[in-house]
């Protein structure tokens, strides 16, 4: 089989070890090598191809999926792949299917909030598949507001069960992934009510389904939500809607490992502490985190080869076009994505680390990090998530009239990221909580109680107010120290300047619901501070192979200028540099975008995605587009037939005036 | 039959006469009331139904457009509908597909480029639809730049022919709409060549499909390109590819308005003007702006009316949670665009007359406001299409969760709208060809030629170059005088920056190239004004109705103190304000979204859209949200069964441990 390789002479540019660049995206040698084994096990299995994901109809996608599922089980089995590489023959089927929720949600809640005893019952169970279990928490009335939730679990001490009801339609569980069709129990949130009393939102193993038939328990309604956005995408999802009609579980089903109700029905506590919950939400934004670098990734890939690919204007008569990946315009926008995918895959790896040290610190009971690290996390997944979402548009933008063909893989691959933007905590609301914790921040500066971890650049606060940056010429710009101080002077600035203004407020929560917009830009301004700053601390470690980290400071300083640029506004209103300054950078900016410019294919193969996973014709790693692009179209569904189904009906008897007559 | 308006309090609100206002936002009350009736018709036919549009399989799916196109058409010949109802009726019928190329493209070249003969033969045909026409221009290699086109016309003097052919794989015409499946007839581009000579770009009337029995003619290859972004949206269309294989016509059907070839093969001009081209463009582009208003202004009333339905939070135990709408991070992403769409509908409105304007000049030999007018529309196309991209995605997150869902018909909007992004000139290269007008405008500033139209604030530059705002207070920034300055002042300084530092270049395109980001934003800069004046031109007006134009002074001031504060660093930059009237234009922005909360609902109303054209749950009329989300979700192929398709082969042997032996 020959192959030509279209993007050869690009490849052929790069000023850095691809290989080595390889292994610091992957995270490490060990990662790299099983991430490749993986991805080329799937991508070389007939009965992972997606390729028609597009063009079929909901049952048929659905049914597929269960298949592809099934298939992924057995083949972990045969191949006794660890959790590690099942995980991964996971991720690189790459489509969304019950399995994410049972193994991502159902499981991880057992094992944080069960007790020993239910954890031995249950989770055998869960790891052999023997039972599916999803994640039943939001409802048709309450998204965000978890506390709001209606369902009730009533304790009847005669039969020592609990009473799961949906009291009203709003009460209806509503989105939960796996629940539609294929679960067989969930953990189910509801609220307690023993003797009367509402003890809030509680945890408990509900069984939906019979193993027997899979038909739906007595009392127990189950159906999927309907169509969602996009083709394929989140459509091989049975999102699920669940009323309870008074069905009664056994006690031991409440999830109990932080509080209790005895078999009198007295509510009690366990020496165990409620702050657990927390070290999971930091575990759970940690792993979108990841995935956002992973679907900006992949965009930027895609976008990326097909700019060095695809010509347009430029020629001298009959010349050759120019690439249009050689053009400003199209460097000023996907580079600065580039470089955001490479943050992204830092900080998420930074906040590894902190899962790892919020654990520990837990375990000594030690909670004093858990605040700041509860706020960075949320912050950083609602910056992420939500620049990937729009990045992912941009780069299909990027691709022209071909980036809204499902063929490219953009489409699909936006549609099934989007949803990262509102689920595990809405975007705004999370950004509102880091406002909340920063005035907080800002509110003890004065006290003895020092500010911890991504809030530590509070303590220099004095300097940071009245600093002003010594950048005087463009390549001032490329100092960590420079870029540092700008951002964490905005970001200090922006905070204060909000708890000044919250501080004329009589009422100190009218203040925040009045000045939200600002809080919210202040959150932003801290969220950014941290990428860049995790991004630099990176740069200080050895990092191995031929001009790797040269690349990595390029794109370290992209994704800084690149924001200062964005955000000019709140740098120049806090004062924190001139007018000249943001001038100057923006020098280096273009500058810089002219040494990534030749490196920019070899960036993206370092992400090292084979051509299954990127399912896009325009992204593909040979770069021989147009030839395949033209090969597919040929397959839609509508190429059956020369004469389209319909014609005779009713385009024949408009042409031939004949549809006065016709039944339509 | 009872209804219940569950938004009647908040209609209650209101403080001005809803009904004047849409005879406002129709543009005339003729225009209201034949929209009223011919959107009544389209609602009240099941035939034109499309509630399941987006669950509906690709061949299904087309099939169902072919029936509604045959049966808009029966429609429109049976109750005798003029033209303008005709248009109104495929616009509500709400649905992409070939006829709008037919009436769109087809007709308007052949009328626009045709002779008076070639008109006579191929307008009535088209007219009575015994042809159906499309327009084959962009190919697989070249969209934007149309003069690479490769598809040839050939003159064969002996034959008196051309031969239409299509040299390469990159030639083949790929994207226009109506090609795929359903054309009979197409105007092509080709490179005209006679006597080995090439003389660039010419269109050509060509037959693709027998009228008998629909097959594509001899030499003729045509299929459907393939499955595009979203559900349902533009996969109702069949945009096609098309290649020939030295394909011949008769000479006559080259269209010879502006230039010929005559029966010897000579190449010859009329002495009709070549600018009556931008006098189509200029016609086209304003029919885009309008449909941006149009929807925008659907996603801005499904989320403000689902805004006011949905509760969360801010409860006092157990009350009534907060209406979503009521705070002010919604207000500060929903009311800017309910804003923009009232913006963009009087630009929209605005360049109807400019069209008028031209074509007047054009028919009178004077294209002196031709570059401006063609400037401004390209400008303003790009501004709008890409705003009403975001604006749509931003409704969808502005709706929660459930904004994810097709039912919610926000996923649809964006999917069908966004293609407007890219087709009619790309919007960043657009802003390009506004950015060079405008440096050629600052050129020729000392020159005696005195900057018209959109552009005549450059007369002030003297003025603008050095002023500072007067604001001193928050209401300062209610004044038409001290907001038009602000965005004159920018746009001049930024236009006027670029063309000094393209001065230093020695190579003027060089500097193009290398300052294409800062042109970009000038041209923004620019085009952003045009819509700011435009609007409180319209605010000019003698505007009846009780309150309506304090509500549009409001929107029009939130529109333009919106854009001041997304693009501070521009204003700051130039130092066409300080931070501190920037930090008052924030506060009045405030007080604004205050004034704008308790008639947002009323202000939606006024877009009269019915409920089949909205086509979303979220956006009900009477706001019955969620018993419908409930009944619609039931309506979904994979609950015609309780056991999923698929259990027996796949669910069950995982639950059963019998993968093993399975075949999947």
């Amino acid at each position: 089989m020959e192959s030509v390789d279209h993007l050869a002479d690009e490849r052929g540019k790069a000023s850095f070890d691809v290989d080595e660049m390889k292994v610091v995206w992957a995270g490490s040698r060990h990662v790299l090598e099983l991430s490749e084994r993986i991805a080329r096990l799937v991508a070389s299995d007939p009965a992972f191809q997606k390729d028609n994901r597009t063009t079929l109809g909901r049952k048929e996608l659905f049914k597929n999926t269960l298949r592809k599922a099934a298939h992924a089980w057995k083949r972990i089995i045969e191949l006794r792949l660890t959790e590690e590489e099942a995980s991964k023959l996971r991720f690189y089927v790459d489509e969304p299917a019950f399995t994410d929720l049972h193994w991502g949600m159902f499981v991880p809640a057992i094992k944080g909030q069960g007790t020993e005893e239910q954890q031995q019952k249950w989770l055998p169970l869960a790891y052999k598949m023997q039972i599916i279990g999803c994640y039943a928490q939001t409802e048709l009335g309450h998204g965000s507001n978890v506390q709001g939730l209606e369902t009730t679990a009533t304790f009847d001490p005669q039969t020592d069960e609990f009473i799961i009801n949906s009291p009203t339609l709003t009460s209806s569980k509503w989105w939960p992934g796996g629940l539609g069709k294929v679960s067989t129990h969930a953990v189910v949130y509801a609220r307690l009510i023993t003797d009367g009393q509402d003890h809030g939102v509680h945890g408990f193993i509900v069984q939906l389904r019979s193993l027997d038939d899979h038909l739906p328990l007595e009392g127990i309604t189950i159906g999927d939500i309907g169509t969602k956005f996009g083709n394929g995408a989140y459509n091989t999802m049975d999102n699920g809607v669940l009323r309870f009609d008074n069905v009664r579980i056994p006690r031991n089903q409440m999830l109990m490992r932080v509080s209790q109700v005895t078999r009198e029905g007295k509510y009690v506590h366990s020496n165990v502490p409620r702050q657990l919950v927390y070290g999971t939400m930091v575990y759970v934004r940690q792993t979108i985190v990841a995935d956002a670098s992973c679907a900006l990734s992949r965009a930027v890939c895609i976008a990326t080869r097909y700019s060095a690919v695809r010509r347009q204007f430029g020629s001298q008569k009959g010349g050759v076009e120019t690439q249009v990946i050689d053009y400003k315009t199209q460097q000023n926008r996907l580079f600065p994505l580039l470089a955001s995918a490479y943050a992204f895959r830092f900080v998420g790896e930074w906040l590894k680390w902190l899962y790892t040290d919020v654990t520990e610190r837990l375990q000594a009971n030690d909670f004093s990090t858990l605040p700041e690290a509860h706020a960075c996390t949320a912050g950083l997944k609602s910056l992420t998530t939500s620049a990937t979402a729009d990045g992912i548009e941009e780069c299909r933008k990027l691709c022209g009239g071909h980036g809204y063909l499902c063929s490219s893989g953009l489409p699909e691959l936006f549609a099934v990221y989007v949803p990262a933007c509102t689920y595990e905590g809405d975007n705004v609301v999370l950004l509102l909580q880091v406002a909340r914790f920063l005035m907080k921040t800002v509110s003890q500066l004065g006290s003895g109680k020092k500010p911890v971890g991504t809030t530590a650049y509070f303590l220099q606060v004095e300097h940071l107010m009245q600093c002003s940056s010594s950048a005087r010429k463009a390549e001032d710009w490329l100092k960590p120290s420079v870029i540092l101080e700008a951002f964490e002077a905005r970001a200090v600035r922006m905070s204060v300047a909000c708890a000044q203004r919250l501080g004329k407020f009589a009422n100190l929560e009218e203040g925040f619901l009045e000045l939200s917009a600002d809080l919210i830009e202040a959150a932003v301004a801290h969220c950014q501070l941290i990428v860049v700053s995790k991004f630099i601390e990176k740069l200080k470690q050895n990092i191995p192979g031929k001009g790797v980290k040269d690349q990595l400071e390029n794109l370290c300083n992209i994704y800084a200028l690149f924001l200062l640029h964005k955000h000019l506004g709140d740098f120049l209103s806090t004062g924190v540099i001139s007018s000249k300054q943001a001038s100057l950078a923006n020098d280096q900016l273009r500058s810089l975008y002219s040494q990534v410019r030749p490196n920019a294919v070899a960036l993206v193969d370092a992400f090292n995605y084979t051509d299954h996973f990127l399912g896009s014709i325009l992204g593909r790693y040979d770069g021989n587009v147009y030839p395949k692009l033209y090969e597919e179209a040929w397959k839609d569904p509508l190429n059956d037939s020369v004469v389209p189904d319909g014609y005779h009906e009713y385009v024949r008897p408009m042409l031939k005036q004949q549809l006065r007559n016709a039944r339509l």
